[in-house]
């Protein structure tokens, strides 16, 4: 097994103060420099430590041949490539993979089900002092983004893969967008700091803003791990068949109705009489009035959208 | 310097395997074990390598003690002990602090002007496979967490935090809310996995479902970085003076302007004429008004929540 599981964060750190570009699983040297524009190897090499998992079937290998085709091979269980290729344009290379080195997405890189390189912005830089940044025109506080800088960051990358930037302004991620994500060839993710990038850039290279939630972090860097988590997850194979259907929920346009498990009781509390029915019918119906009741209560945009109904419109509790 | 930034991501995983709890900075085994309901040494340690930063003066020092009081110090550059305390119970202790270990959080996490510390799910399960989840009642796809496993794990860090739990059916996370658990003792976060949580945990315990947007994760671990990570900013001293305004965006309910910097013209592209006109008053009426229009053609919920009018009114261009 080659990369961050053995050398630690550190070494990644380390290797980045000598290479533009810090490969990570399961970019190779030659990967890497293919993905700016010259070629690709035809093929991943198989990692030693493949093994067979729950997602694994004909489905899954059908679903990788079909979007690679250039090399079909007889066993497909064999990756032919990886098929979903993500290159973060950073600051700070040394926060990934991060968590996504772990569990789920983790085990998928070692895997080659999806590869992830870091770009560091700095490099892009053209004056002495590395500068990235300079005050916001028109004056106020912080430093704003070059687009000239970002602009060449961005242009080393240039592919079929979709741009997005990660900022506030952006429109909200949705789960329709990361399906789409994850079925394509993967995405450059740019991570804003500071005050946010010139707005000229964005223009200037069709990029896609995007907002993880309204809220403010302190960089793009947090943006871009939840988009790929959210994206990896749905990559073939990545899952255990049992939990592809979770998604399902806000895809419905509904909260998911809650969830018991044993023991069937607990500090006086019980499990729903209806769900140890046995009657699957009264069981559905039960989930899905849940569902509405909770999507209704907690969150009345999303339940707004799901009536087509007007604001203000008042609801009475159990008319679902 | 103690921690991650030396030993590596390697060495906290096997230190998890002999520990309950996994301390990370600035947590001692004794600060650790005090959360739990023993007495809290005094104070922090004072960290070797605590510089002074843009955001220490006797502001942010003055809210420091405030806050404290129980040991007030005539120098108030001394951190009196850490205001901000994060326990992340998860099944995946190995993920934190991850890209909380760099940048502004990391410096901070140094700086003891926060502690996180982890506790291990597992450790809380009671039969001889630790399982910590069972099938869901009334049938279903995947698995769900036990409420007694998690209800115990949650009891063994009980104090005055906040308890909050990452899922996809909790309230959306608003810089509002943030700004609240900026401001108190600290969170205990709750990461989900699998097909979630035994209801019945939330109304026993009094947990807050908190969701950081409408896409689902492999986990709320991403969850618990993004929450930690916009509420370490907002901490005394922790970001510079300069960059403290960025967050009032949001709270005008309005996303923020668009920003440029140098080179003033680029490909073309210049950069708009108000704001090289140095008339404070044009420029500061200019980004009010692009920030009415971005908000309203990029998040008509956020337009309509601001200016209190009905979904479905046509807005023409240009009317604000």
């Amino acid at each position: 097994m080659r990369g961050l599981e053995r050398h630690g964060i550190e070494a990644v750190a380390a290797f980045d103060r000598f290479f533009d570009r810090v490969p990570i699983l399961p970019f190779d040297r030659h990967a890497n420099i293919g993905l700016c524009g010259n070629p690709v190897p035809a093929r991943a090499v198989r990692s030693p430590d493949r093994r067979p998992c729950p997602g694994d079937g004909p489905d899954a290998g059908d679903q990788q041949r079909s979007r690679l085709r250039r090399h079909p091979r007889p066993d497909h269980r064999e990756l032919d490539a990886v098929t979903f290729r993500a290159t973060i344009l950073t600051l700070y290379p040394e926060m990934f993979p991060g968590p996504l080195g772990h569990s789920l997405a983790g085990r998928a890189l070692r895997e080659e089900r999806w590869a992830l390189e870091t770009v560091q912005i700095r490099d892009f830089a053209t004056d002495k002092h590395r500068s990235v940044d300079d005050t916001p025109a028109g004056g106020g506080a912080g430093m704003v983004l070059r687009a000239d800088v970002l602009a060449a960051a961005v242009d080393s990358v240039a592919d079929d893969r979709p741009v997005l930037a990660m900022t506030p302004r952006g429109r909200p991620l949705t789960q329709p967008r990361v399906r789409e994500l994850a079925a394509g060839p993967g995405v450059t993710v740019l991570c804003g700091r500071f005050e946010g990038f010139d707005e000229r850039l964005f223009d200037a290279r069709g990029i896609e803003q995007v907002s993880i939630g309204d809220y403010i972090l302190s960089g793009g860097e947090m943006g871009a791990l939840v988009l790929l988590d959210a994206c990896v997850r749905l990559l073939p194979g990545v899952m255990g068949a049992a939990s592809s259907g979770v998604e399902e929920s806000f895809e419905s346009g509904l909260l998911e109705y809650p969830q018991y498990t044993r023991p069937a009781e607990w500090e006086g509390r019980t499990i729903p009489e209806v769900l140890r029915s046995g009657d699957h019918a009264k069981i559905a119906k039960w989930r899905h009035a849940r569902a509405c009741e909770d999507t209704r209560s907690r969150r009345p945009d999303l339940w707004e959208r799901h009536e087509g109904v007007r604001v203000g419109r008042p609801l009475a509790r159990g008319d679902d």
